[in-house]
């Protein structure tokens, strides 16, 4: 079994001076955080926190043998899955892949990866959607080895709705009547336009279960169906996720890693560290930032607090990688606005390292020979963690044993019971996004859709073409 | 031939209110901005402004027709590109071949792709180079037609220099005497460490021409290559970024996009817009900002300026990615704080687009039938941009009148003079990158390299096992 080791050593005033926090602080905050943490093990599983109850059973059992029993039949006959969804419905599937599966594995032999190929269509870009479905054509000319799966609650986020037209009606030309058969809907169990879409046309289906929001997700169908079919230990990723749930459930702070992560975030976030970087040093984990990226930012991002003060709540989210950002952004990090909190990720120990080979007779890269690439990225991290500290920059280490499904579990569970703290801390609603609305109903009357014409009006009254341009042609006139 | 348009009218106080800039500022500014101007246009080609000449001859021609002799001779009989850098070394490369090639570009078959698959080796995560190496050496056991491009100026750059010993003593197993043939060296002309490894081996080698540092030379042959080899065109990218420096040459600040988007950023910069966000809503060009990343960072993030006043200047740049981030960041960018100006990159026209087709009786989703994937995306960004005024946020747009190479090469000549611009107006060295030493000294101790010993007694003593540690597992006693 994995452990995840949390180090917040470097975020305390005796490390990194008047930029980090006295130690007393945690002392004082203990007490308000037991509180908290006893508050969340009241509420957990009610309301929005039904998603803290999705590696336990009964939620659990259901969720895994449904997947199983479809992913039971699929894998074997599927050579391409095509997943369809934007936000919390892709973020995790792409995240929990990148993490568990070889860097080239769509490039792999079928029998040596095993499970299918997997392509998450998580945007509208014409030229991305059509290379890809050009290449799943390539290969599969008819659809008979290719299942789309699309993710989506109600049915109508307009991009995830848009390419399912698209894909639906591929298939559809392809196989004729047969083609309901290649569709797998991960959607409402009980309602919206997905579900009647599903009713009536006999697709397939595993339920985004009531009361987890997107974000929150990936531990259910949502990311847990690309996942099996891709052969990736679900068990694993859900035993991780309730052993780190547990953990998180002691009162004591300095026992409780999710406490003591939202306490030093949130602490440092109000003494101006409003850039919270993650860092992993370890590719395969780079997309787990992204996956991170919405979490924290659609959390957390809100201008009202829950008594209505304006707030303007949130810190910035931002991924980087070790080492090649040592080679981009570590300047930036050590001598520019100390704004920030950098967050490494690391592996202690790479299952597959590589020897660095002696021969080469040239001795400035002497040094080099006989350690392992593995050796020489624990030293860069070990080195930049040093560099900053050195120029006062806060940050803390999230250390796996081993990269497997388990780590992966507890990293996820970990990160979203973090948010849960957050949201309390600052007194917002955690899992709400009113912002994305605006940006919703304006497209939709740019699109033409009947009752919002009024926002096309709007939207081009703000956007008017003005003088305020420049073209690279010479012509700075209106457009 | 491809324009790009500026478009800042979102920057202003008349759209944006208070966190805005009054358009009297920019009237104010246009004298200073003529002056520096006047100023770069002079240094143009001097000391480390030389990039600048990078598309005009006589370096355009010897690099073009350096690079073309060689890509003539290699990409038929090649089947894999190995990149080996880091930073600066493989950014570009990467941005480059993203923009201009097919999204599927890797899983094509050899014909329909015409030139060598690509893999960039921007790390030393060991899995990420041993899947690598293993995928390569499954479709190529002897590596007859793989090439190994190293990327290094000094040769000295870790990373580089041990991904380098290990694939070099790899083509030596397989190839004996003839290996140095699959191995071309993209390095200093004259000197260093890996110039003299080329003179001992007898490798085919490119240059990093002298007074181009990484992050100004993709369009160099460190960037020329591996695009040429991947069949983009060199010359395209060269004519576009010739076209945009002498745009970018012009005094008058309304008609110098370089000019006015530093001026833009550096002034709202001041008044607490610190990150700057780049979001293409194009996949392909999510890479550039990656590229953009480092030049911004490693450029401006600077604690001293020329005067030696401490001033910790510089912003922090981060890449997002329309329309998939709406899902994702906007909550935060229209409600967080309002630290940010964002720049969208958009393309006008993609020429391979696709229909939304009719036919699925879904009310809810009818305004959807019958448009393009292109419209719609184009749709969302214009509504994300009025979500965004609405409430006060600060952005531009960067438009592609198409995607190709000269707009590519446009976009990123402008993207450095911007920089050349900020470098002045902040008065900081924007061609150094002091604070990433103490990294890599640091790394030499912990590497054991002779002469470094103090570093590792240094990091050991700062980084000294501390209490404030919590493991999954449940003791949070010292390591």
């Amino acid at each position: 079994m994995a452990t995840l080791t949390l180090d917040y050593a470097n975020c305390l005033a005796e490390r990194v001076g008047s930029h980090g926090l006295p130690a007393q602080t945690l002392t004082d905050a203990a007490p308000r955080l037991a509180e908290l943490t006893r508050r969340l093990n009241q509420t957990k599983g009610t309301g929005w926190e039904r998603w803290r109850l999705l590696p336990f059973d009964p939620m659990r059992r259901e969720h895994v043998s449904a997947v199983k029993k479809l992913v039971g039949k699929l894998r074997t006959p599927t050579n391409d899955l095509i997943v369809l969804g934007i936000g919390g419905s892709a973020l995790g599937n792409s995240a929990v892949h990148a993490a568990l599966t070889p860097a080239t594995y769509n490039l792999m032999p079928r029998k040596q990866r095993g499970g299918p190929r997997l392509f998450v269509l998580d945007n509208i870009d014409p030229h991305l959607v059509r290379e890809t479905l050009d290449e799943v054509r390539r290969t599969d000319p008819k659809f008979k080895k290719t299942i789309v799966n699309v993710v989506s609650k109600s049915g109508e986020t307009a991009e995830t709705a848009a390419q399912f037209l698209v894909v639906r009606q591929m298939l559809k030309k392809a196989l004729g009547k047969g083609y309901p058969k290649r569709i797998v809907a991960v959607t409402d169990p009980g309602k919206g336009t997905m579900r009647e879409i599903c009713e009536a046309e006999g697709y397939a289906t595993l339920p985004v279960p009531e009361g987890v929001g997107g974000r929150f997700s990936v531990l259910s169908p949502v990311g847990l169906f690309s996942s099996a079919m891709c052969g990736i230990d679900v068990n694993g990723l859900l035993d991780g996720a309730a052993e780190m749930d547990q953990r998180c459930s002691e009162p004591d702070l300095m026992d409780n890693p999710a406490a003591m992560l939202a306490l030093i975030l949130i602490e440092l976030t109000k003494r101006g560290k409003t850039n919270h970087v993650m860092m992993p040093y370890c590719n395969a984990l780079l997309q787990l930032a992204d996956w991170f990226r919405q979490l924290w930012a659609e959390s957390l991002g809100k201008r009202q607090n829950k008594d209505g003060r304006e707030v303007f709540a949130g810190a910035t989210p931002i991924k980087a990688l070790g080492a090649t950002d040592q080679h981009s952004q570590i300047q930036l990090y050590r001598e520019g606005p100390n704004d920030k909190v950098i967050g490494f990720v690391e592996v202690e120990r790479f299952t597959r390292d590589l020897k660095i080979p002696r021969g080469l007779k040239v001795e400035n890269l002497k040094y080099l020979e006989g350690a392992t690439l593995g050796q020489l990225l624990a030293a860069e991290k070990k080195a930049t963690e040093f560099a900053l500290v050195e120029s006062q920059r806060p940050n803390f280490t999230i250390r796996f044993s081993r990269l497997d499904a388990n780590a992966v579990g507890q990293f996820i569970q970990l990160w979203e019971i973090v948010t849960a703290y957050a949201g309390l801390m600052l007194n917002i609603d955690a899992y709400d996004q009113p912002a994305v609305e605006t940006g919703k109903v304006a497209t939709f009357g740019l699109m033409g859709r009947e009752g919002y014409q009024e926002w096309k009006t709007q939207v081009e009254t703000a956007l008017k073409p003005s003088s305020h341009v420049i073209t690279s042609k010479g012509d700075s006139a209106p457009r």
